[in-house]
């Protein structure tokens, strides 16, 4: 199949691109590379040194004797998506280009109005450019666990019935989101269920769990690796802590820890994502699937990467700061996930082994974490906003690039 | 009380100065006037030949003895929502400044994202120049019983108990909007939900049924008149209806006309936002009130129209074109409409009344109905966009004004 992914130069964009060509699917590419710049916004870097877009794809030719089609450009730009569609008429999007991150959209009014602004017009961009161009394409949009909150009764894969004053019905299982991103997701949602009933567009809502991990098989080169990061704002929890771990200072659980989540290891959201683009949605079908292996609470997380962390040699000491998000710090957790298990997904990676492969990749860029280590406390607070003054005093970086695109 | 209304030179924010200024309460207002030039775009204007701001200002000077202050600034820049905040300090805020249109929203792609972003932003601000300015005031959020959709059960006020797979819990209930328009009001409502938990603000989402009507009892001066829009974009469906009775044209009821929706007259939905205004949320509370009066079937209110129309001398057939939405046009509505009722509200203007009233007052502007006659019939498509061609190939409007504002 032809796939075409939208942020390719991301944590789960690069890697899904080699799984997919691995495979013997046909990849094109998008990115403005924002992730990149952003990350810098911040004063942090990726723990591993990722070469340019043109190096990593001269690599994947060396490496896998693989093509990749890219286009440097922004989906904020409905010319740049109508381009890239009409051109290369996918069989499947994968739709990852989002600001990503909680923290970042939690600095100030301009990165709130941002995060939700770029998320929702690069999914409208995307869903209009589907009908006039790709009407048979499966979108498989990224979306996260987080849409749900953490309601006190077992989270459904999108849908549940109802039974209310005396009616019946399926319906959207309510959403309670966390943070100005995680509403982003929710909106994206409710877009992407819209135009697959107005259109008879064919979708896939991916609630995807936190996200752990280095590596992946098809990494066997280390021009191949993707980016790692461990600061604050785009470091997710597993990894951060491990990187304060190496760094030796405390694992920063925030408040009492009994925040609970669902997690998937790298590889095995990467299987998932190649699994539904493998088993697309039928013409007119929105259908949900929550995508995490196990739920785990932060406490759990924190103990798990210590003790590692002990057996290697690394002293891990754990903190409890207080809390800069606004959530339950103890509560009950019962996500359901059965559809993808239902076409085939199974879990091939532990918590454990990934966080050992962590801590043995992640060594040799010991340097790289020292000098970035600043970043790695938490400062961005969700009543507050930006604790350190220093991020909130400045417009997020533009999404960018120039207008000029094309195939690079 | 000092109350701040966003969009106050718009449909329901006009008539809610006037009966805010009768009641005795101090009224700030901020408008950006694109409302009045969308309605351009679309090739119409309104019924009612409304004068400029500054002489509404000074009619209600003269026939009211009563001040508005102005400011002509687009939500859509935080610099000028922060600059209203920090001088104006309200009590309440009534925001009403958002893209209202239905239709519009689903033009094209560009009316899509116009609509989403600018609605989302200008909440996002408001929001947190409360947060910095005026923690202490009440927002009075303008939602739409259309983001609920037409579900199987009964529709509660925002939230419903749940028993699910053993659990139990309070949740939002779930939204299934029905177009992109309604889809914003969805994202705003997530939006001030969210804010009101983290920040501590006080807030009423009002779902608000679809209005009607032409006058409330402050308009003693033709000068106070409200704007009447009747083109397929911007009029309402009573309001079209008694429009196309009075230009000789058949009453369009889209499709089957079971389509069930909650109907209320300006005046109440003024009194609504009243009591709302006056009986503020505690800090830290949401509440949603479904703001209606009863629900009508297209059917019903072509046919009452048309018979009242007959009696008046005009002859009203009712016409069935296809439907240009995507919508169920046979399904069961029960919403559920009683925190309002708890607060003292009562319907005061009946459908039949005041549809004679609207012929009354419209009869006079007759001329104005005749020359804007062709937007009336709907053009604009769920499935295919503007199938007129005019709309679709132009830029939405921009919100504007200029960069300048301040007291006018």
């Amino acid at each position: 199949m032809k796939v075409l992914i939208t942020g390719i130069d991301g944590y789960s964009g690069w890697p899904l691109a080699l799984h997919l060509l691995a495979r013997g699917h046909e990849v094109v590419g998008i990115d403005n590379f924002v992730t990149r710049r952003r990350v810098r916004e911040v004063g942090s870097w990726s723990a591993t040194p990722i070469p340019s877009f043109a190096r990593r794809q001269a690599a994947v030719r060396e490496v896998l004797g693989k093509e990749i089609t890219f286009y440097r450009g922004d989906l904020g730009r409905y010319e740049v998506v109508e381009k890239v569609l009409a051109t290369e008429r996918p069989d499947a999007i994968v739709h990852l280009a989002e600001q990503r991150s909680a923290p970042y959209s939690m600095i100030d009014v301009r990165h709130a109005v941002a995060t939700q602004i770029e998320n929702v017009t690069s999914t409208l961009h995307l869903l209009y450019a589907m009908r006039a161009y790709a009407p048979d394409a499966h979108l498989v949009k990224m979306g996260t666990m987080g849409e749900y909150g953490t309601p006190k009764v077992p989270i459904p894969e999108g849908f549940f019935e109802v039974e209310y004053r005396g009616g019946k019905d399926t319906l959207p299982f309510p959403r309670q989101a966390g943070s100005w991103y995680h509403w982003s997701k929710v909106f994206d949602s409710g877009d992407v269920m819209f135009a697959s009933r107005i259109w008879n567009l064919r979708a896939t809502d991916v609630m995807q769990g936190v996200i752990y991990g280095i590596r992946t098989p098809e990494m066997t080169d280390r021009r191949l690796l993707t980016r790692f990061d461990f600061d604050e704002t785009w470091g997710t929890v597993v990894n951060r802590f491990i990187a304060q771990a190496i760094l030796g200072v405390p694992l920063t659980v925030y408040g009492r820890g009994g925040q609970t989540r669902g997690f998937i290891a790298l590889e095995d959201s990467v299987q998932s994502l190649r699994i539904a683009i493998e088993h697309p949605a039928r013409p007119g079908e929105y259908r949900v699937f929550n995508q995490f292996d196990a739920a785990y609470s932060v406490n759990h997380l924190a103990q798990t990467a210590s003790r590692i962390a002990t057996e290697l040699g690394y002293s891990a000491t754990i903190a409890h700061p207080p809390n800069p998000r606004v959530e339950a710090e103890e509560h009950g957790y019962e996500p359901v996930h059965e559809h993808l298990y239902e076409l085939g997904y199974r879990r091939t990676r532990t918590l454990e082994e990934v966080i050992r492969e962590i801590f043995t990749t992640l060594r040799r860029y010991r340097g790289r974490l020292v000098a970035k280590q600043h970043v790695v406390q938490p400062a961005i607070d969700w009543r507050q906003g930006d604790n350190r003054g220093s991020l909130g005093t400045r417009a997020p970086t533009p999404p960018g690039p120039p207008p000029s695109s094309g195939a690079a």
